[in-house]
């Protein structure tokens, strides 16, 4: 069994990630870290958990965490990530960090995206970007794992085959994301209440998401040349699930046939990857609460677009599960071990 | 007092109209036809009209409905309008017709689009498209206005003011919709069942939607060019209010004050039609159960792309309010009657 | 022209009496204070009054806003509004308080609910209860009335004709009601985040909630007896909307036809009060926004119970709307006027 | 490993027995049995189950079925459950029904309360009624268990301990209870739309729903006399969970510390009850995709009624869980095998 911490706990991101572990059978938790509910059970806060997981929340201290886990995952706000990654890190734990702290290549990036600087470069250069589909290899055989944010997640894996065919114009990408409220985090904010977000929906940091540089840089290196989009998040009035729309040109008059035989072969070892049948309709609770992406190729006749519809969830594959993952991977387990299953659909 | 007639007063939009034109100061609601509901009060259907409305729903019969009101909101799904509309006109009436069935120009587009012969083409030619906004004279003067699409109406005046200023490369035009799911009428659809619907969102129709070739319509007299667009509706989980997000790469390096600017002046006399500061959102609750209209405009400067954000509501100004303004203008009445509040927000 | 000042106008019920006095037509409003918005318009908060009303919220000032109106609406939390209403009432102008701090004739019952004292005794005594099926007299010849309680607006008039025609064992009255989210106000509190609240349901307060005091003090008034009750509150994940099912034992073996005729009887001059037909659903969106209360009789045969349903909107009847109602009455206007109109159902 | 077959695979109680087995370490599902989908992978129609099981719906055939699995679960409507179960009980399988049809031990009830003749009386004595925390004894005894109603898991496991101590006046009780909108089961129904299902809530067949006589038979035979409630159900705009308050009077002026004590000892070896203590919320999310029932007691001091706060999820412990359950102790497996977890919260 290995003995797993969980660094801010108590949120839905934490939370997800210790749900899931719970059922994990190579995995014993035995540290969960809060800021704000110290010396309280997390079954008082999740009441789901009660007689269940009653772990008591206790404080980041070092000298004591260290002895009690093997492997970190960190579910901190960006910026509160980088030390705390960098001190499990040095201290010989494998760690897999939910924030956006150590996702870039190029720290310069990271800097003007988040008006941060970056003090742990030497870290930052030993971190394996979480993308399994991608990266499985590299994350097989390093310490520090960034799990990638869940727009990017979404919108990388139904970008890449495109991008490793050689079929688009890189210029014309555009992505329409919406994600579910869980994506704010847990946090009180007038505008995540209820009555507020209930029966509304709405486009937010138009044009100015911090996710886009990291989908962005992803998306460089797949295809080997500098990529812009543009990238619009927007809100949906319902719990978990992320949906990404992808326009671009096709180069050429490839038919739709031969496009989703491309998506077919590129992912075809993969199982948490769906490529459906462009009859069906992609619709995110069929993911949420799993593991799975589900895409769906569309080809626009009139205007020879490619349109991509990218479905996961956005705590699971794009946060917890795919933590897990990346978890199963670090330690040589099967890649599906705790994160199987179907989602629940209702 | 305007007696007027409502055709298909037991569907979402005719049952909106309904509610509408019961607080409007200059019309008598004298006649509901319905095809399923004969001799059913409206208020057995929608038990909030219980003691305000008794209205009893009455089979088509032209010779009885003909002598009971001066102008008809004739709300049946596509195909069945036709010759309802017809009729109707031809008797001497004034018609607003809420179907796809008097929206095209172009009767070829309309058959190829909705797999249909028109068969009154002669009707057909007498048609206003009811956009306010763009056709206010012609529809003053005319006795059949067909009420825009839902989409339509969102995404052609979210472009108008690109278009006519000659802003944008319209071979870019990219638009990427939401609907809540009175969307899709009031039927029995597993699809549309609470269980299914909610916590959910989903893309229908990818590249295929019939409200495509409207807009295209719409916007290539506007442009006084032939336009071809990607269009993408979704639904999202609730009730009332649409989304457009729209795409275009601009022209030249115009900056975001200057495209603002140019939005206000265009909408400058209306009233419906509300320019967002950059800084604010644009939220779908903002406009539900109004008739009013919330653009944001953004400028993506990575990608000299202009981003449009424009909201409506799909039964108001997208369907039922939208009707009693056209119903006011045709009437000469101030465009504003009955429809002048702020939506209900909450 | 009536002018209104509104106190506390950015919480959900200052909110709504201003979205509703906006189309009430001998009503202007020329006075909104808020504590947290001062400066700000009100639009800015509500984005759907944008262009509508665009107010700016003040603080509460009295050397001004005595000047600027005439009738004040004071939407404070309890304990706030002892102080308030007394100088708005003491300077002469008509108020409406939509707190608790004025509804109980017996101030010890108030202090011992709230667990304040009540510094104002002597306007409290000149407070009228502003339930006008049954106080409309008082109404019309007071200069301030205390607006009831949601869940006593609900209850009462659930109740009331069981208890003037002595149907009933009083000592075996259940009250077990539901609310929506708005009941809570506009407030951050994780409890109310989109997150935790939709998809949940729960009870709160169980047999102490404050409203049992002032249901019991008005009960305990009809039947000309002390009345003690028990009473269950839960939160349905919704934003308006307030059911309460009332059990109790009934004396005698009355039929359901003859109880349902003492309800029509009883209620046969209140436009807002709808007697339903035991074969039709009482639904709670059938009275969202808008001022009616539904209300279903049923007999339980075996155990000879009544069992009323009762249906309101909280922050319509529950509030608002009813506070509009009082003003009508007090200033001699026709009851309905701006409030007649049915809910939106969609 | 136990072969599984499930009659009525694609309702919704049908489809979560499925999705639960699926992961259940001694069970491999080899069978699904359909009457509307015969051909169709059940992955069709639940789309999360895609590549996860694709079993092909089959027909009724008990030619085929008899030999392809060794337990079966059915799920289908009553009248419909009667002569399958017979079947399939007869031929020697192990049989867990989920209709109404072998619940009752009195022929006659069920015959009132359905309007349906049982055909198989013989088979009907066999039948175990499955509340595993009253009967686990016989359930492990027997081959045919009617899994209970979703309501009187709810409301029985809510009174027992009270019944059991003889704690209260057994004339009063009344049961107040909520569910999700899975409980109408996957049907089209105008009622069940999203757009008239969402921010509404309802009460439905009040003082005669069916569920009545099989609460009341369970707690007659707990209380070993007759004991006739009233119960009144309602639905809340949310897919799962159900909450049953329930008031009753005491008989005597126990405490509710001792009481609290009542409980926690009648159910202190019972792993799914979760008697929470009184200043913890119930809520519904707590329990909802788990078998977890949480319970809470409260005593109303001014009324000396005790009230209890039940809570399951409807599909989960109220139906396929709990089937589940009842499956591990027919196999002598542990009774927590495969539905162990906490729900999902989120």
């Amino acid at each position: 069994m290995i003995k797993v911490g969980i660094i801010g706990a108590t949120g839905y991101a934490g939370y997800e990630t210790l749900r899931l572990l719970l059922n994990h059978p190579k995995v014993s938790v035995t540290c969960l870290v809060s800021k704000s509910f110290v010396n309280k059970k997390i079954s008082e806060i999740y009441h789901n958990l009660y007689s269940v997981c009653d772990l008591v929340c206790e404080a980041l201290d070092y000298s004591v965490i260290l002895k009690k886990a093997d492997c970190f995952i960190v579910a901190l706000p960006h910026g509160a990530s980088q030390q705390t990654v960098a001190e499990l890190y040095k201290a010989g734990k494998k760690v897999i960090d939910l924030s956006a702290d150590y996702r870039y290549e190029d720290s310069t990036k990271y800097e003007a995206t988040y008006k941060l600087n970056h003090e742990y470069l030497d870290v930052l250069e030993k971190a394996v970007y979480g993308l399994p589909e991608l990266n499985r290899d590299e994350i097989a055989n390093c310490n520090l794992v960034a799990n990638p944010g869940c727009y990017p997640t979404c919108s990388i894996l139904g970008l890449a085959p495109l991008l490793k065919n050689n079929l688009i114009d890189t210029s014309s990408i555009i992505i329409d994301a919406i994600s579910g409220v869980t994506g704010a985090g847990r946090k009180q904010d007038l505008m995540y209440q209820f009555n507020e977000c209930t029966e509304n929906f709405l486009a937010y940091k138009v044009a100015n998401h911090r996710h886009t540089t990291e989908i962005e840089e992803q998306l460089s290196k797949i295809a080997n040349e500098n990529i812009v989009i543009s990238f619009t998040p927007h809100l949906s009035p319902m719990k978990r699930g992320m949906m990404a729309t992808i326009y671009s040109a096709l180069k050429t008059d490839i038919s739709i046939t031969d496009i989703y035989n491309v998506y077919k072969q590129y992912y075809k070892d993969e199982y948490f990857i769906r490529i459906k049948e462009s009859d069906t309709l992609v619709v995110t609770k069929a993911v949420v609460a799993s593991n799975f992406v589900d895409i769906a190729i569309y080809k626009d006749q009139r205007t020879n677009r490619v349109i991509v519809i990218s479905a996961i969830d956005n705590i699971g594959k794009g946060a917890s599960s795919q933590a897990i993952q990346n978890f199963n991977i670090m330690y040589g387990f099967d890649e599906k071990l705790g994160i199987s299953s179907a989602g629940t659909y209702l």
